[in-house]
């Protein structure tokens, strides 16, 4: 049944789960890559597939404006648009219309912004995001949150936390397309007070998942990881948690331990898209003249379609080059790097060596 | 053995045959994609093999600056570099040195250039042509040629036939790499009598192929396809010729009538990066509002990895908004009608139906 969470096992905070959606069941801790504007960025969907993945995220707000939610409908919605059969997770536009704030008001109904696209003048309300993601057909909606910056004023946060929840229930109300689980998002920075408050009414609405926003925001590494222990322990552990933004691999393992179920971020592909190739211990800058007649492949050892075949010097020419050959190469690696993290995370729960698993990654020269 | 060629097939001039290299048996005719960096731009080995592709074609002007024909020497040649078993074809070069004619200084004994990548001085002769292709290890290496644009006065045009034979001649006398096959290029623009004169000269020096090079540079279809026809019949059946720099699928279609055997051209990859498709009666530009909201495939009834789940309306989208998976799909789209247009060139030919196959393709809609 849509929606059903079942817990696998679990290790210490971390978990082992299956959430089933409209598209067939995810298995947790699962890592989702970027599809913003309705492609994970230069990777094909049976590429995905054959790299693992489960569920792909797309983004609301570019997808409203280009090519259209109302037309995505019409061609089928946005699975069929892209060819991903798997599940897909939109979030709900907020974050990006808050993280150009400049051009954006915003008040207790709503948010009023000028489009990227052609700088024309649009508002987003909770009821919009909720409608444009029932036109998309997603398996997993968003709520519709407000996502301030690290480091502001206590009572702009305190606002931000009374406005998400206002927008939650407003939310909850609206009739999202068949199958279709929603999330809530809890706020409150780095502020344990406000996040106590926020998960208490987010979670009091019944949502079908917990989402921790309002990270990676600009706070200390340290402070989010806190934060991100304390809030999921504030959340019900039978339903999915979210930590919105992480995809470092650290940041995963971090994040896993604290009891978080899913996670995304454009990282691996932007990495990917500049040139750099996660490797245990760091990142290669394949840039570096010093890769220039290396044979080895960006990782001994790895399965990757970039590692089965190709040099560092190889790909290094072909990055310097402009090549987008080389550029997928990397970002293949990077997304096979980040789910076989999160894989072996899996694992290790089951098998009650998460502990282990997590020393040895963190600890990895 | 390397280098033989066997003609299992005429219709009229057209020929279906079968050329060995060091890498396995080609098929002609045959389209070969143009890696000019070592790497078909967008376009993987293993998706190149996938879509039918033989015999792809490097660089040795770019693949000298970069990453240099030493460095691939030393990386085990560019068949590994590369990461493709199939054959190679490299130019001499020279097509790019007089391209770029206005810094170039030509005597007999070489050509004196700048380089795109810095400015710096730099010299080709035949010998360094040959000598670089031979560590880049291709499977046919062509003799270092003088390529005039169209309508140059017809001294300069004698001239560059009289040094394209000099050129050629050294050229025999450098040693190839093992099992590398050398063709030579034949020269006089659309001027008939030059064309025999530098024929007759070039195939006497005993090639394993030959090319009609100095086409396509300007003059007009029709005095290109004169030529073409022509030429073809100057050149030993017994050996494979081969048209220098076309791609478009009438070209291609009156180049096999003419009984060449082998074309490269950039254009099916190039259109695809700069959002055209190749569809049968001419092409689509992905970029026209027309196509916003249409699902049908590029071409109807078409089976590459494109037609067989995206629709125009996605493919659309993904080029206006700059991602490379646009890009990607139409590449592969473009390669697989140069490929089946070209196998059922070879099909038609054995079936004695070619004549017919020819004007269904160049009547189509």
């Amino acid at each position: 049944m849509t929606g059903r969470f079942d817990i696998v096992a679990t290790d210490g905070a971390a978990r082992a789960g299956v959430l089933e959606t409209s598209h067939g069941p995810v298995e947790t801790p699962v890592f989702m890559p970027v599809g913003t504007k309705a492609s994970v960025k230069a990777v094909m969907p049976g590429e995905l597939r054959d790299l693992g993945a489960q569920i792909v995220l797309g983004n609301s707000y570019h997808l409203y404006f280009r090519p259209g939610a109302e037309r995505i409908d019409r061609l089928g919605g946005l699975h069929r648009f892209m060819g991903w059969d798997g599940a897909i997770l939109t979030d709900s536009g907020g974050y990006q219309v808050f993280s150009l704030r400049d051009t954006a008001t915003i008040d207790d109904s709503g948010v009023d912004f000028r489009s990227v696209y052609d700088g024309s003048q649009h508002r987003f309300t909770p009821e919009l995001a909720m409608e444009i993601q029932r036109l998309l057909g997603s398996d997993i909606a968003m709520a519709f949150d407000e996502c301030p910056p690290a480091g502001v004023e206590r009572a702009k946060l305190e606002d931000a936390v009374r406005r998400t929840s206002l927008w939650a229930q407003r939310c909850r109300t609206c009739m999202p397309a068949p199958g279709q689980l929603v999330f809530g998002i809890v706020q409150g920075g780095i502020d344990l007070e406000l996040r106590e408050r926020s998960a208490a009414h987010i979670v009091s609405l019944g949502f079908d998942g917990h989402a921790i926003g309002g990270l990676t925001v600009g706070e200390s590494r340290e402070a989010m990881f806190a934060t991100t222990r304390a809030t999921a322990e504030m959340l019900p552990s039978e339903r999915p948690r979210y930590f919105m933004g992480i995809g470092d691999p650290e940041g995963v393992i971090e994040a896993i331990a604290a009891g978080v179920d899913m996670f995304d971020c454009v990282l691996p592909t932007r990495l990917g898209r500049t040139g750099s190739a996660l490797v245990t211990g760091g990142r290669l800058n394949l840039r570096n003249a010093i890769h220039a007649d290396d044979e080895r492949p960006l990782e001994e050892g790895c399965t990757c379609p970039a590692c089965a075949t190709f040099s560092r010097a190889y790909i290094r020419h072909l990055i310097t080059q402009d090549e987008i050959v080389g550029l997928r190469l990397l970002t293949l690696h990077n997304l096979h790097v980040l789910f076989e993290l999160v894989r072996g995370a899996r694992e290790a729960i089951r098998a009650g060596t998460f502990s282990k698993y997590r020393s040895t990654r963190l600890s990895a020269p």
